[in-house]
């Protein structure tokens, strides 16, 4: 923690008011809401400190933020987008999986959910397809198989949930010429543990950027770009739930991702396909579930 | 800075992940908001690692300020109000007039604006009254002079636009019961720089606790009540201007305001005032403006 200090070692700002508002928390808070609240309370405060923020810079935060929350909506969390443009998202979920891996329950790495994830994805029988009305797209047969990561066995029955973004780097709901539910859908894995579709070779877009999450982009003079992925949840009763993203490894952001989600982990091989007059390229991607 | 080690100090998360998201900032980025940024997701980030901060807590978090900035309008800063429950509107405040005075610019104390001004108050005659319909409150006569703090001569023509809440701890804008602009207006200092207007003898408060500051409180145990206090802003062409808010010494809250914004200097004395049927409390405050 900076003390904030001038020459001499004299405080340049009040050297109690922290500790002053850190102190108001009540006796009946929870011990977590303490620890976190006066944590950030610290850091907040360090923070305006340390860079000697003033009122109008800080309105222009409060402004940024009031933004986000005004463009959010049940198909767009751009709060949410704000923390992925620094980093935050990635940040938490690595947190998330770090402590669950302590706690014996490591499996498929995970990754940020993002904010495009829609709870309503159609349910859709294996080998059936989730792309509609794109003809510039390179059509990927997906399939793999489910395992339970303890016993090696297929996982019958769990439902693999997966989106993607168009070829025009917009997702159905920012997308008013695609239909509803673009490239969504509900699988589930078969007795064997398999599953299996039809969807389209990923294509790196830009976050949109018509908002305070584009606002910080341009500030930091960054670039808006995702590395081509897919997104995935897969949930199965008596397992933990896996949400992750997997990268194509020929694609010139995984350096540079805007949001930072990357890890070699999630990086996998699109390989063309030869005899399947439905798809040109194959990916093979296995899953394995932790027990609960 | 926390480097978040674990027991032979090796780090429990990706030891690089920081400064690869500051490193991304790119070279067009100005001085000030390189700083500023890569400050802020250094305490962002440390904050998330230090408290083992989950998915599911950050997206509470994300949650919290898109509701604030649902709420927020042209009469509501809610975005504001949550800075201002964890003090940091009060420490911005500290810091840009600290700033100032270092400049050579002090002179009336400043305090917080407060989510309650509004731009549009209307232009009163000295001697007239901002209270409309309340009854149960103590008017008080609030007068005194501006003045120049190098000369020491009155400040005529000096803009002094004031604001404070009912009796029922309601600003206008909160209070479909009020007349529109009720306990609002804006003056002029005269010829001898004094200016004079009739108000309420102000009343303790609490914010609104109906959104995400509210839910704050709450979380941490802590009372919404504010000291019973006079917004004041003072405007003079050639002259900085002056953002204040004056307490009454007899307060109860005083010493735990909920936003953090009492200086012992905005401390002033209300008195008993015989002799005007229109008032019977009295207060002089007199205002010292710094020229540009």
């Amino acid at each position: 923690m900076s003390s904030s200090l001038g020459n001499g070692d004299t405080p340049r700002f009040d050297p109690h008011f922290t500790e002053n508002v850190i102190n108001a928390i009540g006796p009946k808070t929870t011990p977590r809401t303490r620890q976190v609240m006066s944590s950030l309370i610290r850091h907040v405060h360090d923070f305006a400190r340390e860079n000697e923020i003033t009122v109008d810079e800080w309105m222009q935060g409060v402004q940024l933020l009031n933004w986000a929350g005004k463009m959010s909506d049940d198909k767009r969390n751009e709060g949410q987008l704000v923390c992925d443009v620094i980093g935050l998202e990635s940040l938490v979920d690595e947190i998330t999986f770090k402590l669950a891996a302590e706690a014996g329950d490591t499996a498929t790495a995970s990754a940020i959910l993002g904010p495009f994830f829609r709870h309503d994805a159609p349910e859709l029988a294996n080998e059936s397809t989730i792309v509609h009305g794109v003809d510039d797209g390179e059509v990927t047969y997906m399939h793999g198989c489910v395992r339970d990561v303890k016993t090696g066995k297929p996982v019958p029955n769990a439902t693999i949930d997966v989106w993607q973004a168009s070829t025009n780097g917009l997702y159905e709901q920012q997308d008013p010429d695609q239909v509803d539910c673009n490239l969504r859908g509900k699988f589930r894995s078969d007795a064997n543990g398999r599953y299996a579709f039809y969807c389209l070779r990923p294509t790196p877009y830009p976050v949109p950027n018509d908002g305070p999450a584009g606002k910080i982009l341009e500030l930091l003079d960054r670039h808006p770009m995702r590395p081509a992925h897919i997104h995935l949840i897969v949930i199965r009763d008596g397992y933990k739930p896996v949400t992750t993203q997997i990268f194509d490894r020929i694609d010139p952001y995984l350096k540079n991702d805007s949001v930072f989600a990357v890890k070699e982990s999630l990086i996998v091989d699109f390989v063309p396909l030869k005899g399947n007059p439905k798809a040109t390229i194959e990916l093979e991607y296995n899953i394995g579930l932790v027990p609960n």
